[in-house]
C-alpha cells in the first residue's frame, strides 16, 4: 500500500477548489483519492470497490455541477465517500461509520451537499422526481437535479416508477448519470443487465431509456475526465429527461479490488469469527441434499446472504433475481404455488420492502415459504437505515406466519430444519456477527429452552440472540436473591401458550428482544396475557439508531446483561 | 338494460364447452357475457368496466389456453369476472362480494381455475416467474404460463422487477398478455403510457419490450376474437418470452360505462350518503387556498382517493404517479426537501408497499409529508387483501410518525389540518363509507376527546371510528352500574402522556380498534401503561377477514357497541 503525500487533495476543501485546478491536475488528484480510500477504508471497513469505481465520476459532477445548488443524489449511498471527499470531510474519514463519526452513507447533517440520507437502493430518482417538482413550481429553472444510479439499483421496481415519471417531465428536466460497473454485490443478472451490455458494445437504434422518453448519452469511458466533463455538460444543456451511461469498473485502480472475483470488495468486513450466516450456509447445503424441492432465492446478495455455496453446489435451484425484493418474495410465492420449499434469503432491514407480498401473496395463501433475514437485531457501522430492528414488530400483524429466532449456532440449525418443514410461511431471523458459545438449555418445556431456573420471581423471556444477556441477567439477580427463570421461545412469534402459562407462574414478566420494542414480541407476550399481568418490554426504542458497534448500541438501550438486571431490580421493588 | 336470454352463456359451465363453440357463436357469446355482467354488477357492485373490457380478451385466452394445466393468471384480479363465468362460476354472481359468496377477485378456494388469489396490482408477472420456474425444475415443457397485465400495472415497479426477470428467461418462457386500455382507474400517465400510445399507431423499430429480451407481437385488436386467437398461438408457439400487447376498451359494448368519463364505470360503487372521502377532498380544497405550499400526490387514484377536485382547482399542484405507492412515498420526500408540503392520498391496504419508503425516506428525515390513508379499517365486499386494518400495528413502529383517526366528519377536518402544521410526518386514517353524525365531546382534556363520562371503573378507548361503538357500549353498561369513561385519543399513535394518566385513573382498560389487534393501537396503549395496568386490547384478530359488509365484519370480530359491552363486563367481573 502507498502511502502517497495527498498534495492536491489537502487542498480540497469544497468543490470550488476542484473546480480551480486545471484539467491536468485531475488524473492526480484521482490518484490520490484511490490511494486515500484504500488507506482510510480497509483500516475502518466499509464500501471500498464501489467508491473506486466512481472516483473520475465523482471529479466530474462537482466540476460540472455547483453543488449545493444543483443538486447531486447518491443512489443506495454508499458510493458516496469520494463525494465526501470532495465536499470538505476528509478529516472525518478517520472516524468513518464509527460511533460519532462520519456515516458510511449521505448525511444530511453532515453538510448542505447531502440533500438526502440513503442507503437502501433505488430510491434517489424518486427523490429527484420530487426535487425537481419543486423547482420547477417555485418558478427555478437555474439549477440542476442530477441522480447517480447503479446499474444494480436498476433491477429495483421503484427506480422504474421513477423512470416512468421523469422520462414524460420534459419541462423539469432530471439528470440520470448511469453508473454501470456491471454488478451490484454480485455481477447484475437480468434482461436489464443484458440491454446495458449491449450498448456497451453497439449502438442499438433505440435503447430502453429513449423508449421512455430519455436523451441517451453513451456510453461513457467512465475513467475518462475529459469525456465525463463533456458528456455531463451535453447533458446540462439538453434541458430535458436524459440518461448518461458512463461505464465504470468496481474497484478500479486498486489490484485486490480489480481482482476480487467474489464482488470487487465491495465492502470490506471487519475480519473475524466464524459468522451466523455461515452457519446457516453449511446446513442450507446439507439441507439441499435432504429436500430435493428446497429452491432459493436472493436479491442480489448470494454471498452476504450465504446463498453463494447452495448456488455453487445446486446451480438450478438457486435464482437471482436482482434488488428486487418485491419480486423475490412474490415470486417465491410462484414457486410454491409450483410445487416447490422456496427459501429467500434477505438482509432484515430490506424486507420492509415486501410486506405487502409477504402478507399478501405468502401468508394469504398460507404458503410454504421461508424467509431468512440476516442482519436481524443491531447491525452496527451501516447505521439507522441498516439496523434490522423493524422486522419483529412488522411480523406481529402477519397472520399464520412463525418467527423464529435461534440464540446461537445449534438453534439456527434446528430452526432452519423446523421452518422448512412446517406447512406454511416462516421467518428466521438472526444478528450479524460470530456465532459466539453454544447456550444450552437446563430442559425443553412446551416448546421453550429454559436456560435458567433459581425461581419464580421473575420470568427473563430472551429472544433469540438476548438470550445470553438474560442469562446473565438472571445471574446477577439470583446472586441478589431474585428468583429467575430465562426461557428463550425459540419461536418468538406468535406467542405460544406455553409462554403464556409460564408467565403466570411469576410475579413478573420482562421481555427482552433486539428490535423496536413498539409492538414487538414484548407486546404480543402482553397481549397474551391476562390482562393485569406484570410484564416489562424491553427492547430498542421507538427512534432511529445511529452507527456504532453493536456492543455499544445495545448497552446504550440497556440490552446488556447488567442493565437488564438493574431494570429488574427496579420493578421487582416496586 | 336488455334481459337477452343467455342461451349460450348457459352451456358453458367449463372452457370445454367454450372451446367446443363455433367461432361464428362467439360474438354473440361475448353478447350475453355482456349482457349478464352489466345486470349482475350494477346490482351486486363490483368492477364493471374492467371486466367489460376483457370479454373477448378472456375467451380467446380460455380457447387457446387449457386452463388449469396451463396457467391464466389475472393481475390486478378484479378483471377475473368473465373468468369466473366461463369456469364454472355463472350462478355465484348472485351473492359476488357478498359474505359467503363470490369473491370480487381470483380466489383458489373457488376453482382450481385461480391458482393464484390476487388484489393489489402488478403482481401476476412475478408469481409467473415463480411458477415459470417450478414447471422448469419438474421437466414440464408441455404447459404455458400466462399473465394477463393491464397497461396501469405497468406503473407498479414489481412489474418491472418481474419483466427484468423473465426477459433473459429464455427456457422458461412466460406468456405476458397486456390489455391496454390505456387506464388504471383513471387514464395511465407517464412514460410507459406514452409509450404504449405510440406503439398503438405506427410500429416502433424497438419497443421497451424488445429491449428487456421479449419477442413483441401487436398491437392486436382487443375485441376481434379472430386477431386474438391467433395472437395467442403464435405466442405459445415462440416458445420464448413473449408481450402480446392487446388494445381494449374499458366498459366496451355498455355505452354507460364508455361514455363515463371519469372512470368507465372501473368500479361500482352502492349509491349512499355524504362519505368520508368527500369531506376530505372539500377540505383538502380550502386548504389548497391558505397553504400555497401543499401540493398532492395519488399513486393513479384521484377520484376513489378524494384528489380529483383538488387537482382541478390546483392543477400544477397535483401528481398522478401511476400504481407506484413506493415512489408516491419516496417522491414526497424529495417535495418536501424542496421546501413543499407533500400530501399523499391513498388506500390504507396499498401503504404496505411504502413501508420502507415511509421509514427510511420520510419518518428518518423528519420530513412534514402527510400520508392520507382513506378505506382504513373493515373495507367491505373487496375481501382480505383491501381491508386496511394492517396500517396501525404497521405505523405503531416508525419514529416520529403521528397518526390521527378522526371518529367522524368535523374531527376528520380538524386533524387533516393539525397533520398539515405538523413539523414532521403524520397519517390521517378513516374508513370508507357515509360521513355519519357528528360525535360531540363533553370536553377536550390533555388532548383526548372526553365522549362519555359516568365514572372511573372502567376507561374505554375508542380509536377513530371506534368512538361510536365506546358510546353505545358505555351507555350499555352504565346502565347496569358500572362507571364508564369514554376518550377518542384523536391521535391513535403514538400514545399520549395523557393518555396513560387517564388510564391510570381507572380499574380496567379497554382499547378498541378496526385494526389488527397484535401491535396496534392497544398494545401501544399496554406498552405506555405501568406494568401491571389491567389493559384489554378489543380490534380484528390476527387471522384474514374474508369480503362482507362492513357492519357483518365489524360484528363477527366483536368490535360493536354491545359486543364492547359484554367484554367489558367480562374483564369487570373477574
Amino acid at each position: 500500500m502507498s502511502t502517497t503525500l495527498s498534495r492536491l487533495l489537502a487542498r480540497i476543501s469544497s468543490p470550488d477548489d476542484l473546480r480551480a485546478l486545471a484539467p491536468e491536475q485531475l488524473p492526480a488528484l484521482a490518484a490520490e483519492i484511490r490511494s486515500f480510500l484504500v488507506r482510510k477504508v480497509t483500516a475502518s471497513g466499509g464500501h471500498l470497490g464501489s467508491n473506486l469505481g466512481v472516483v473520475e465520476l465523482t471529479i466530474a459532477l462537482h466540476r460540472v455541477f455547483r453543488s449545493p445548488g444543483d443538486t447531486i443524489l447518491f443512489d443506495t449511498g454508499h458510493q458516496a465517500y469520494v463525494h465526501k471527499l470532495l465536499t470538505g470531510r476528509r478529516a472525518g474519514f478517520d472516524k468513518l461509520r464509527k460511533r460519532g463519526g462520519l456515516s458510511g452513507y449521505p448525511e444530511p447533517a453532515e453538510s448542505p451537499h447531502d440533500v438526502i440520507g440513503n442507503s437502501h437502493a433505488s430510491t434517489a430518482l424518486s427523490y429527484a422526481d420530487g426535487l425537481a417538482k419543486a423547482r420547477q413550481l417555485a418558478g427555478d429553472r437555474e439549477h440542476a437535479v442530477v441522480a447517480v444510479v447503479g446499474d444494480g439499483s436498476l433491477t429495483g421496481g421503484m427506480a422504474w416508477e421513477a423512470l416512468n415519471n421523469l422520462g414524460t417531465a420534459k419541462d423539469r428536466p432530471v439528470i440520470v448519470v448511469l453508473n454501470d460497473n456491471g454488478r451490484s454485490y454480485a455481477p447484475t443478472h437480468g434482461a436489464i443487465a443484458d440491454h446495458l451490455a449491449a450498448l456497451r458494445g453497439d449502438r442499438l437504434s433505440v435503447t430502453v431509456f429513449e423508449n421512455l422518453g430519455f436523451r441517451y448519452l453513451g456510453p461513457v469511458h467512465g475513467h475518462d475526465l475529459a469525456a465525463l466533463e463533456s458528456a455531463l455538460r451535453t447533458a446540462r444543456q439538453l434541458r430535458g429527461p436524459v440518461v448518461v451511461h458512463c461505464i465504470t469498473r468496481k474497484g478500479a485502480g486498486y489490484r485486490p479490488a480489480e481482482q476480487d472475483l467474489e464482488d470487487h470488495l465491495h465492502a470490506v468486513p471487519a475480519a473475524g469469527a466464524r459468522s451466523l450466516t455461515r452457519v446457516f450456509s453449511e446446513e442450507l447445503c446439507a439441507l439441499g441434499e435432504q429436500l430435493p424441492d428446497l429452491v432459493c432465492v436472493t436479491a442480489a446478495m448470494p454471498g452476504p446472504t450465504g446463498l453463494s455455496a447452495f448456488g455453487a453446489r445446486y446451480p438450478g435451484r438457486m435464482f437471482d433475481v436482482g434488488i428486487a425484493e418485491q419480486h423475490a418474495v412474490a415470486s417465491a410465492a410462484g414457486l410454491a404455488l409450483g410445487g416447490l420449499r422456496p427459501l429467500v434469503a434477505i438482509y432484515a432491514s430490506f424486507l420492509n420492502r415486501a410486506f405487502d407480498q409477504l402478507l399478501l401473496d405468502v401468508a394469504l395463501r398460507e404458503l410454504p415459504v421461508t424467509i431468512v433475514l440476516d442482519r436481524a437485531g443491531v447491525t452496527g457501522p451501516d447505521g439507522p437505515s441498516h439496523h434490522g430492528m423493524w422486522d419483529l414488530a412488522m411480523l406481529s400483524a402477519v397472520p399464520g406466519l412463525s418467527v423464529a429466532a435461534p440464540r446461537d449456532a445449534v438453534r439456527l440449525r434446528e430452526l432452519l430444519r423446523e421452518c422448512l418443514s412446517l406447512p406454511g410461511p416462516s421467518v428466521l431471523r438472526f444478528p450479524k456477527g460470530p456465532a459466539g458459545a453454544e447456550l444450552a438449555a437446563l430442559e425443553r418445556s412446551a416448546g421453550l429452552d429454559i436456560l435458567w431456573l433459581s425461581g419464580r420471581d421473575v420470568l427473563l423471556v430472551g429472544v433469540g440472540a438476548m438470550a445470553a444477556a438474560c442469562v446473565d441477567a438472571a445471574e446477577r439477580l439470583t446472586s441478589a436473591g431474585i428468583g429467575v427463570t430465562v426461557a428463550d421461545p425459540r419461536w418468538a412469534l406468535p406467542v405460544t401458550p406455553g409462554l403464556a402459562e409460564l408467565a403466570a407462574e411469576h410475579d413478573l414478566v420482562v421481555t427482552v428482544e433486539d428490535g423496536v420494542v413498539s409492538g414487538g414480541v414484548g407486546a404480543a407476550v402482553i397481549q397474551a396475557c391476562a390482562p393485569g399481568a406484570r410484564v416489562r418490554t424491553l427492547g430498542l426504542p421507538r427512534t432511529f439508531v445511529e452507527h456504532g458497534t453493536r456492543e455499544e448500541l445495545l448497552a446504550s438501550a440497556g440490552l446488556t446483561g447488567p442493565a437488564i438486571a438493574r431494570a429488574v431490580r427496579l420493578e421487582h421493588q416496586v
